[in-house]
């Protein structure tokens, strides 16, 4: 990373070094809100934000996000979450505990298209993205210049249907050698295998180029245009083994015409993409996003 | 029409007694603006709004809109439409002569539910809709009582699968005998026949409850709540016999996130499709859509 | 009430039966909303919607809206108060308890231009507002007609400068006698003085028809007009004793152009008046809001 | 300027070289578009775009802007403006004839806010801002990287109350050199003198960080957040020697809502800001915009 790029992430993390957030999911019944929050209490932690939502209150599936304050929240984290333990195994929780100043690691994947890349790095380098970009993978050598004048690295994995499965395993190792939390499909225009996309479940996040379900599949902007459609869309989405049918994050649109070609649809489409890429990441950065079935429950 | 509708009405064609419109689509060719514009000045009028688009400016189709106010409109009519064909004849334009003051009758099919006949209801007694609803057709009794209170003469016409031509014989005959120019689908959940469709080609108006193409069929915003969409969204378009494939007039959508269940799914669409149909009839009203092909040019 | 409303209410009640909400501001420190968790856990209710927030985690103020199911909610509400009084002690909360099947009782207040109202009784008619509206003061007899076609009491109090202390009795006591809940001045035309604004304290909602603190005082869309804006507003707020300055609840503005007339910046204030005058009512109903000072929290 | 961007800029010369732009304001009479597009079919031009509005059809302004191809334009343009003296004679035109080809050169001033700098030249390196921005004056050293980087040049001229027409003669200087044909206050944080202004009269676009009329003047973020508004909007405008009140271009908001922090306010308003003024400059580049009196009139 750049120095100011450090300094911002820094100031960051020592504004938020004792912020924490816990995320819950279970069989919904009364009495979890006072569990957790008198769990939280006994540990000394002031609430700073909630979030609930329940599927169906008698009986359904009950989910909540909690951030909060704990003083020396680095030191007991261990302890928080052994004690934890206890409350979680009573009302049956999945759950999860972050601390907010360990920067989560991402790595950018890309082909020939860099307007989402380029909108990342923006937003990064202006302090509007506070993550760890640790590399960016391609199988094209065209984002490399833009890429390393920001002291990123930078590899060229070539990629195609015939030698996915020897790519992939390039790409498995650098991921696990730079603890990656998260896969950024930033117009990376290859498919991944099932069993990679199982090691990243849920921390795989692509930008389909449509407003899902329409348009699935190839040359969207050429099937809008033909279609006559009168508003242009994209969906950012968890990526699963189901071709652009993953969990959706957030969608967009904006507004076209008649006059609008085809090229022009392109334009536009590459500017929302651009904006619900970088939203979707930003909530999952900010352990917003809970996956349930193959919708999401975003706390935003 | 109620008294006051009446008077609303006759005040905007006292207003537009020589306000015409003129819309032409030809084969692109220097020259078009210019003759159109010259002939218009040849019989006095004066442009007040002139809106133009053309697929290709070397050999493609050229479309125009011109609004003009003109001395005597009303006996000059006839003679200016024949002065025209000269013109029109020189560039192989098909074109309309329309002259403001005579409002267009609309009829309004629906079935049971009401939402976006009561949109129009309301906007046509508030002002916003200038035009005269002549009748409502229906396959149900359920609009009766709403209808009739305005005054609006309201035929139950019972449709099915199985008496659609025997119905549809009907309804043509009603539309004959009132002059009819423009057909509402406010959720009329009956499909038309081709015959049918041809005699009002690009004289019907149908609402999507969808942003098409996605969600197309039954059950939209079932479909629409098990994938988890963030945007709900309605189209509307004129009718061809591609169920759902007719040129999309307009499209729009709101945000939704998982709280919402298919109850609210359904309200928030129902809110879109009324506001979206409204438009579109608006439109088609001032003469700003010009079909071609499967699209529409809209001069909004 | 008409049988449709009546209807529609009913089935709302027995819906929310034993639905609850409570309402609390208070100094922030940590066990708030554990106390308060575990005090409704004691009470067998299930959390269904929480909301919280905080000027300041470490020493500002608190504030939190709990939406929960409580068996038994009507016969145990007098003891839910009671016993909550302990924790509230503790806290020095401000609060208030709310049972959702207790309909609150709106007086619309208007004038001569009824496009607030006409909205908020379409809402009304339509589902959309779950409310009883007991009446409608105005001080023209304009509205009485639509008014009076709902079977809902109309009173007309002449009311100006001159008469405005006499006037305000007069709407006091029936405001007394019908129990009412919330004052909507849809567009009503009259100051109301300190006294009358002391009585029903955060119970007035205005509509003012501009984007505050743009265009304050007289003619607004003249103003806009003149100073060539290309965004109109409208801004609803609740009440106090300084004229347009009250907390304000929501806000929203629609695209202008050049072309736009004054007429125009008018119909489009007042389509936007009505949408923001309804939310912020809905809102109200709902008891999102809670004033703090001179701006709101909503939690919506 | 960088190859990148003198390719782009190149192409875009080569595809728009017979692309010519003519703006006219007249009073408003019959046969203008007539004579207009007579005059243009006599020099062999071909009609792309027109664009036309009357402030009243019966004697109020004319204004209208038509964009077209023209073989051979560069060559012809001297002999099609002097041929077109004697229609604008007829008429008592205003009028401008621009050749689309002819890159405008742009002057960006700004003081330590960099977000708006930084958003043009990011559009005008991806080639969404097809200009040529000569130079960059700051009255600070902060932009200096950023701009030397993109090989502009780069004045540093310290710039205060005190020195103002001491500054201004060396910014003037620069700017006659350069050929500027458009000055972009890019949150420049000095008022520029009634003489500086006259020089460059409607070719210099500011920002404001608000919803004009509101919050004019000093913190204005301090303002909206002390006010609990819950939109936030920013305003382009030409500027006139009325601070904050030269013809407005284009305004936008974004909601923000109790949770929004002063430093949060700034952040949405910058992000409002940027767009608000690419918009501006984009119109002003393609002579989309005709001022009148204080108004704008938008050919968007």
């Amino acid at each position: 990373m750049n120095s100011l790029i450090v300094k911002q992430v820094n100031t960051f993390k020592k504004h938020h070094e004792n912020r924490g957030r816990i995320l819950i999911n279970c069989p919904d019944q009364p009495g979890i809100v006072a569990a957790v929050s008198d769990f939280l209490y006994s540990q000394g932690a002031n609430i700073i934000e909630s979030n609930q939502y329940s599927t169906n209150p008698s009986g359904g599936t009950f989910f909540i996000r909690v951030e909060f304050e704990c003083p020396n929240l680095k030191e007991k984290e261990r302890s928080i979450s052994k004690d934890f333990t206890e409350v979680a195994n009573k009302f049956s929780m999945k759950w999860k505990l972050a601390c907010v100043s360990e920067i989560k690691k991402i790595a950018i994947f890309v082909s020939k298209e860099l307007h989402c890349l380029q909108e990342l790095l923006w937003e990064w380098q202006s302090g509007d993205l506070i993550t760890d970009i640790s590399l960016v993978i391609s199988n094209h050598e065209a984002a490399r210049v833009t890429v390393e004048a920001l002291n990123i690295p930078f590899y060229y994995i070539p990629a195609s249907k015939e030698n996915r499965l020897h790519a992939e395993s390039e790409q498995l190792k650098i991921l696990a050698e730079n603890n990656i939390d998260l896969i950024v499909l930033a117009r990376y225009m290859q498919i991944l295998t099932p069993s990679f996309v199982k090691t990243y479940e849920n921390q795989i996040i692509n930008i389909h180029h449509s407003f899902l379900p329409a348009f699935i599949g190839a040359k969207p902007y050429e099937q809008a245009y033909k279609r006559g459609v009168k508003l242009i869309g994209a969906t950012s989405h968890y990526v699963t083994n189901d071709l652009d049918e993953g969990p959706i994050i957030e969608q967009d649109i904006m507004r076209v015409d008649h006059r609008d070609k085809i090229e022009n649809l392109k334009k536009i489409g590459a500017s929302i993409e651009r904006s619900v890429l970088a939203t979707a990441i930003k909530w999952h950065l900010e352990d917003r996003i809970i996956v349930h079935g193959n919708k999401t429950i975003v706390f935003s």
